[in-house]
C-alpha cells in the first residue's frame, strides 16, 4: 500500500465542485472513476479544498491509496490520457502513508478576477466577475489590509456551515488593476465556507464607494454574516495552489 | 434608411465560424435573427472578417441596413439583451450609406496565443495552442520580421480559396513571451484565407528549431503553400480590431 498525492488543475465551469453528489457531475467522482479504471482497484481521492461549483482550480491537492506497482510520479501520465480535457493532473508522486492534504499544515492561495469594463469579455465570461461600475482598486487594496493576520473570520462565512471555530489567518492579500482586470490574490492557513467570495464582495462594495476601506475593520469586528458584503460569483474564483511545509516527497 | 455599424465580441467555441453555412450555428445567423427580432424587419449583416470556426473575436465588424427609428448607438444595448453570453455587442453606430466592412480600407490586427507549458492548463484550454516543447520566441520574433511590408503571401494561403491576388501588406508582427504564454499580434491590410494560422504554424517550427530564422524569406519567395507549416488551430486566434481610417461617423 502507497499513498499518492495528485495536483489537480481544473476548469470548473461545468462541474458541480469538487465533492461528490446525488445531483451532478464533480471533480472527484470523475477522478475516482478514472483512477479506479486505470489502476484497476477501487480509489476514493481524499482533497485538499472541497471547491464549489464552478470555482476553478491550477493546483489543488488529493492523495490516494492504491497497491499499484506504477511509480507514483508516472500515474499523472496515464491519467490524463483518460480525463476530460477540463481537468489535467500537473504532477503525482509518492508521499507518506500518514499525510493527509486537510489535516497537514497548509498555506492555500486562491486568487479572484474582476473584469472592469464597460463591456463583457465573451472569451473571459466563464473565468471573470464582470463589473460594469468602476471599482477604485486602491481603495479596495486599502481595506484588505486590515483584514491580514489572525482574525475571527465569521462575519465572512456562510451560515450553511457546521464548523465552530471561525478563527483563521490571513498571510496576504494583494489588490491589483491591470488594465481592465482587477486581480485580488489572498493567501492564508485556512479559509471558513465561502469565506474568500465574500471577502471579494465585500471588497466590491467598498471599491464601488459604498463602504470606505475601514468599515471592513468594524465587520471583522461585527463577528456576523449579515454585516459584510454578498458572496461574488464562483467563476472569477481560481485556487492558485496549496503548499504544505512539511510534507516529504518519496 | 440607414446604416449602422457594429463592433462585435464573441467566443468562437460554440459557433461554425461567422458566415451562415447549412451545417452548424454561426454568429452571423445568430446576429441576423435577433436583430430582425428586435427591430421587426428582415435584417442581413454584412461582416468584415469571416472568422473560421472556433476562431474568437474582440472587435469584428458588422454593418446592416434598416428603417429603425431608434438611434444608432442605442442599439447595442437592446441586441445585447438579446444576444446569448459569447457574443456582445460593443459599439453601433450610424455609418455613411456606402461604407462596407470588407471593401473600404482598413487595418485588422489578430493576436495568437501559445501556452508553452509542460502541463496544459484547463481554463486556457479553448483559448490557446498548448506546447509542451520549449519554444525560442527569440528566433520566431527574428523569423517574423522577413514577412513585415508588401508581399505575396501565397506560400501562406490555404489552398482551399478562389482569390488570384495573394500580395497583402503586414504592416507589423510581434511575438513576446510572458511567462507560460506566447502572444504573437499581427497587423495588416487583408489577410488571405487561413493566413495569420499559416504563419503562426511557421513561426512555431522556427520556435522548435526545425527551420532558422531565415528559412522563412525562403518559404516567402517560393510561393507555394507546401513549404510553409502547418495551419495551427483555430482556438489560439483572436481577431482584435479592425481600423478603418477612412471611416466617418453620422
Amino acid at each position: 500500500m502507497k499513498r499518492i498525492m495528485l495536483v489537480v488543475a481544473y476548469d470548473g465551469t461545468n462541474y458541480c465542485g469538487w465533492q461528490i453528489q446525488p445531483n451532478g457531475i464533480t471533480v472527484e467522482e470523475v477522478l475516482n472513476r478514472h483512477l479506479s479504471d486505470l489502476l484497476k482497484e477501487s480509489i476514493a481521492v481524499i482533497g485538499a479544498s472541497r471547491t464549489d461549483s464552478g470555482v476553478h482550480a491550477i493546483g489543488n491537492v488529493a492523495v490516494f491509496d492504491t497497491e499499484t506497482k506504477i511509480p507514483g510520479e508516472k500515474i499523472s501520465f496515464a491519467l490524463n490520457q483518460r480525463l476530460p480535457k477540463d481537468i489535467v493532473i500537473q504532477q503525482s508522486r509518492e508521499v507518506p502513508i500518514d499525510f493527509h492534504p486537510r489535516f497537514c499544515n497548509s498555506t492555500k492561495t486562491y486568487q479572484y478576477r474582476i473584469l472592469n469594463s464597460r463591456f463583457p469579455l465573451p472569451t473571459q465570461r466563464l473565468y471573470t466577475h464582470f463589473i460594469y461600475y468602476p471599482l477604485q482598486a486602491e481603495a479596495m487594496s486599502e481595506a484588505s489590509k486590515y483584514l491580514i493576520g489572525e482574525h475571527d473570520f465569521k462575519s465572512f462565512c456562510s451560515t450553511r456551515t457546521q464548523v465552530t471555530d471561525t478563527i483563521r489567518t490571513i498571510y496576504d492579500i494583494n489588490v491589483i488593476r491591470d488594465g481592465e482586470m482587477i486581480q485580488i490574490t489572498i493567501s492564508g492557513n485556512g479559509f471558513l465556507y465561502n469565506m474568500v467570495r465574500i471577502i471579494v464582495g465585500t471588497l466590491i462594495k467598498v471599491g464601488l464607494g459604498i463602504y470606505p476601506p475601514n468599515h471592513v475593520k468594524e465587520i471583522l469586528d461585527k463577528k456576523n454574516r449579515l454585516v459584510a458584503g454578498p458572496k461574488a460569483p464562483a467563476q472569477g474564483l481560481t485556487l492558485l495552489k496549496i503548499d504544505y511545509p512539511d510534507l516529504e516527497v518519496l
